[in-house]
């Protein structure tokens, strides 16, 4: 789609060099041939830094646009951002691909569904119900049990072990918001990736980046009916235990443990080697490594334990 | 089925003019060809409001019936009503139905089950694996992702899209406990009501009512592994994020927000625009709109906040 | 596999006489045919009175073991008993068992899959996109709704109601981790057990066992999205709400029942007719009946709910 046309669904003057836009990036990741946007004056440096060939942008913050990069001022860029979204969102199963490439070895059972441009290794099993999507990629020796399903353009690793009704790449949760109320749904149009030696258990959800990638790093393992959010990394043999969840954006470093029903709040760090005990609450990032967390709000959990104690006796 | 066969089911004594009853309801909602119940004193007032034909009651609350209601006397109402509820419960498919209708332009999977009685708009999607029960009836443009199960008889609007193994109308959590601690099932005979522009993520279950429906408004979104319980009722652009639950017979108000992990007990309600942070928990309703409440018990969230500054100070 | 083979796999010296192993086990439970392991001292008496027929165990250990068992010395007893495991897993699929068997006047839908070695009783009902795995045993009049899977050689007594997308019998969370922090899966080799009579809601996850099996009594109720972890054993009649977790190797007596978003630790005992509160947890045994309890961490309900009387009065 060209930068006119884009002005054009916008509703927004466009008086610049027009060109192509092959996809929409935040304005870090954002190249020449992409479109950016920008909601919060915070991100100033953000602005001034970016590499998009344009900028969806409030009239206060157009003067940080950098030279090169076309200005396209709205009074809501969050919103016009989204409606923006669905026009870069692929069709749901791109009926144009090839015939699936499946391996030597790979047992797919015919009550799959394994969809065009799909390509599986050597060696892995696929259950009945089944659904790989459009373009996804599958390592060699992967087992996807029954109802599990993997949405196009999502990469799974060798020997990865997915159980049953576990979903990969399911849209983040993201809309915007108008002033009255009504929400606009931000297309995903990111993916998931899950590197080798990961097992997932039955009834997860990992939800596919808005842009980008989300990414469960090698040798990591989670258990049943956790929800990891959209553009969440997770490092290298990390365990997350069932019905946890990970809000947006959170990064795990390697090793980090989050126990049952422990959840972090978006868009934070968690130091390598920690371990969040059951049910607490991670609502800031944690820089030093190998020190186990506790409660909500969160605290070390010798300190927790000490606290909870203290409370106790409160009733003496 | 009439009278006299319900009172030989129950067992209980039966010398009124007999009629038909076409099913079972609340004794608020119940019309004259309906048969209700009442376990509680407290109810004294809805049983003399009520239009029910039949109430199934016991001995002590037998008095308060109204003229032209049939009280159909018995030692345990609710274990009573939990057996009559069986012979109401239409069957799991409705093999009778004519052949499924299929809007124009709609792509429906080979691999997905549409049953019979079921009406499907115009530009859905539905992929593979997906099953529609007998007389679903769902809107235009509307997307069910992979593994999507729509239980019978439910309603789903225009522009809805639904995330892959997420269920829709599944038996409500009801049943009778006897003083042996055993327990009989309440089938659940209502349905789910799902309005126009509606975004539902992965792995999340909504269930049917026992009578009447549960109803999610217009432009609500919904994360993934959220429980909504039966007779909720979700107001307009309402938000409920990933792995929130909502017990049964709660009313959100519109754009009511229920973060991460939060839930709220059964048979309350949330006045429109509450915000209810992550892992909030909601016990009683909330009458003032507008603010944002935390913590378990709940509390205004700049409340808890400062109780835990508070709370952190009893280790110094 | 004999015992000179498994020696070999494990790299360790085996100067015994050989015979035969049929499986793996606890140290209580393996019998003569087969092997167990021990990875922690407090189990010497579990060791002495053992009747497996090999034990892997470190040099310090080795001491131990009773007469006419033989000791595989290892440095690393329970990283050796995972690499050991999956010797002894079946295939995901028993190709060679005989056709699935299906009682009189059950439905089952062409859309299911049903594999080899399946039985399944009289008058069930499968839907569309069930998966029944090899070696399944299901009961009498038991209805499955779409989307479920039963894992291979689980057990399904009559009466059972299982809703859409659960999951019955999906691996534990087992893996053993070396210094590296690198973990190693422990197949899980044990199944599922339902009894008669029980119901389950949906996309709930039942984990197989380790070893042996997890069990959900006759009667028992579980809502939407709860998680049983391996080796659970759930009593008759108890009431599982919806979200709430048990953690591996916890065990309910009859009637317990554990609100929304409740949890448990693991290998504790919870005593019958206990109510634990909606968002309760429990993380010591709890061995006296009868009582109601809440909080994390646990304590009575009247307690708790002084406490937060008394917590609230902080503030002022």
């Amino acid at each position: 789609m060209d930068l006119k046309e884009i002005a054009s669904i916008l509703n927004t003057r466009f008086d610049a060099e027009n060109f192509e836009i092959v996809g929409m990036n935040t304005l870090k990741n954002a190249k020449k041939n992409e479109i950016s946007f920008v909601s919060n004056s915070k991100y100033i440096k953000d602005i001034q830094n970016s590499h998009a060939g344009a900028i969806i942008i409030d009239s206060v913050n157009a003067q940080f646009i950098p030279e090169n990069c076309v200005a396209l001022v709205v009074e809501n860029p969050y919103w016009e951002m989204a409606i923006l979204s669905k026009y870069f969102t692929p069709n749901i199963e791109d009926l144009d691909s090839l015939e699936p490439i499946i391996g030597e070895g790979s047992i797919i059972s015919p009550k799959a569904e394994i969809a065009k441009g799909a390509r599986i290794g050597k060696n892995c099993t696929i259950l009945a119900h089944v659904y790989v999507g459009s373009n996804v990629i599958i390592g060699d020796n992967t087992v996807l049990y029954s109802g599990v399903v993997v949405y196009r353009d999502c990469k799974i690793g060798n020997d990865c072990m997915i159980h049953a009704n576990s979903v990969i790449g399911s849209d983040g949760f993201g809309f915007a918001t108008n002033t009255l109320g009504e929400h606009k749904k931000i297309y995903q149009n990111g993916n998931v990736i899950i590197e080798n030696d990961v097992e997932i258990g039955s009834a997860t959800t990992i939800d596919r980046a808005v842009f980008g990638s989300t990414i469960i790093k090698k040798g990591t393992r989670i258990d049943n009916l956790v929800q990891v959010g959209h553009n969440c990394e997770i490092g290298e043999y990390s365990v997350l235990v069932a019905q946890s969840g990970l809000a947006g954006s959170t990064k795990l470093g390697r090793n980090v443990v989050m126990g049952g029903q422990s959840a972090t709040a978006g868009h934070i760090e968690i130091a390598p080697f920690t371990t969040c005990a059951a049910r607490s609450g991670v609502t800031k990032s944690i820089k030093e490594s190998g020190l186990t967390f506790g409660g909500f709000p969160l605290m070390e959990q010798k300190t927790w334990l000490k606290l909870q104690a203290k409370i106790a006796r409160l009733l003496k």
